[in-house]
């Protein structure tokens, strides 16, 4: 086929901004026509054929679907274009480049577009993937974004000591079942909170997690981490914000740490809930500090470093929710905000 | 006189635990009669004359009389005994002493009783007072706990930079007050707040902050807080909680620290007010941090041979606002509370 040729390229495009949760119907397919080559006089652009998309509350966020849309400060956002495809993490196959560092058959992740073929042309967000003896998926998740979150949240914000009781909600989201699993191989006791007994069997029996609860079926969040935490929470990390936040800080340790993640019980609310309990933070001089894993990105080859082995050597494991198809995307992004997707939810493109 | 004697003992009685903010008639004045001389065969105790003593929140809540009671963890308190003086910080001589470390005529600072002569017998939290050459009050405050706090919060919490932006709440307090200065000598520009006119005049006039505003003269905190701080706050000095920290929240910067040392507004609420701008730690990589000065006082040495030569060149100043006599220990530490005193609350139990 001549590459000068057009072909379909379907694109997931976002109709508007969006208030409060977001709806299908805030989202379309469209199919529009590209050329499968740059157009001439192009530099420093790649041409890509994306074959994974990624799912996560940043996607949310960036495309100006949420509250806290502009409110990430000191970090270069894509700007919210409505009628043009997603802005999100993906990983995808170099087609074309006019940038020296890219060329034709390279694997890349990083930010691109919801669609079937993407132009583009801010490289800074992409990496280069060294290793394919692994699912390229994986790029979207454990060795993606939301591995390094976990591994700077946890090793880098949290300070772990082994033994230490470690709590996380939302645990088997895409970054909180792998923060369990690196503080289970670290020596520390991990519970995690989920939101059904699907998610609570999945940490318990293949994450390798100590305990997990539902919190939906807790009608008192501080007795249900009574009953797991008889002495305490040593390291929480937190995904969800809210009231879980608040029974959390009735339960902390003596300088006990809160690595602030997520909130994501938060972003959609027209006003966020309050939190009642800040003055443990002084009686039980807690340190709780947020952080965004742009900060971390030069940690990236050392991470690679330690998780390419355990992956291989099957004492991390990682579970995904794939949707297949460009066309199931925007049911695949509901899904995340609705807690029905289990483990990182992502969609593939394109198989093959 | 003869050792052997009874004198007459003025003491400072809290009756009983009290919900809400206190009132005078929750304590009173009571004349008990005690020995100028330890009873026979005691050991490892001191009797000693307070000089001073300390009005400070802490007094506050270890003697159950905040909703806070018991919930320092990890740190010993005196147990609140009803019917008994109450437990604080305060200024002594020392008459008679059962303890080697201890001699007649020795001066110490650290938790003693409200009355004029008071066994101690848990010597260890008392210090020495080596320097003597600076008003003896001013171990209730910027020589004591209080100057201790400013310390380790400013220089071990905050993680300061020069030219970094300072806000700090009640900032005329026993605490606030050198925080400011601290940060004003280490190259920072210094805004604090406080509750009158007066006060805002001291910090502005005597104290050397860059600006000062009354709180309770500002229809919305987070209008003065742009006003101060057009290009955002670096360092936040909590004292108070509450509205000003959720202002506080909206204003930081990237990358900044909020060290909590206080939180005056929440202590006698029966429902402390939720903060709802947490997600402000997220999106701004904010640390918020709490502490309390027991944790540091193995840097004691090192902070006096900062401030002892600052004190004596003039280089920092001390307010103090002083109530005489013990009989004025009650309305002393409800001012407190009311925020009327203006600069560190303390009462002179004796002159010479």
């Amino acid at each position: 086929m001549a590459e000068r040729e057009e072909v379909e390229n379907k694109q997931v495009i976002l109709n508007h901004c969006v208030r409060g949760s977001p709806k299908e119907s805030d989202m379309e397919i469209r199919t529009a026509r590209t050329k499968l080559k740059l157009p001439g006089g192009s530099s420093g652009a790649i041409l890509v054929k994306n074959l994974y998309l990624s799912c996560e509350p940043y996607t949310y966020v960036t495309n100006g679907m949420s509250k806290m849309e502009g409110k990430i400060e000191g970090v270069n956002l894509e700007s919210f274009n409505p009628g043009s495809p997603i802005v999100g993490y993906g990983v995808a196959e170099v087609l074309d480049s006019s940038h020296p560092n890219f060329k034709k058959g390279d694997l890349v992740w990083g930010i691109t577009t919801w669609e079937e073929y993407s132009i583009i042309t801010s490289t800074e967000g992409l990496f280069k993937i060294q290793h394919t003896d692994v699912p390229l998926s994986y790029y979207t998740g454990i060795l993606g974004m939301p591995g390094m979150t976990a591994y700077a949240g946890f090793f880098e914000v949290c300070s772990p000591k082994k033994g230490e009781r470690v709590f996380i909600s939302a645990a088997s989201g895409a970054v909180g079942q792998l923060v369990g699993q690196f503080a289970k191989l670290f020596g520390c006791y991990v519970v995690g909170s989920a939101g059904s007994k699907e998610k609570v069997d999945l940490l318990k029996n293949k994450l390798g997690f100590d305990e997990a609860f539902n919190y939906k079926e807790e009608a008192d969040l501080n007795v249900a981490l009574e009953r797991y935490f008889p002495d305490g929470i040593d390291i929480y990390f937190e995904n969800v914000g809210g009231k879980m936040l608040d029974a959390v800080l009735l339960n902390m340790t003596v300088h006990s740490r809160i690595a602030a993640c997520g909130m994501i019980s938060q972003y959609n609310l027209e006003h966020p809930e309050g939190i009642h309990n800040l003055l443990c933070l002084l009686t039980k001089r807690i340190r709780m500090e947020g952080f965004l894993v742009f900060d971390y990105y030069h940690l990236y080859p050392k991470f690679l470093e330690m998780i390419i082995p355990q992956i291989k050597e099957g004492k991390i494991s990682y579970v995904e929710d794939i949707a297949e198809g460009l066309e199931n995307g925007p049911s695949a992004l509901i899904r995340l905000f609705s807690g029905r997707n289990i483990g990182k939810q992502l969609v593939a493109v394109t198989r093959g």
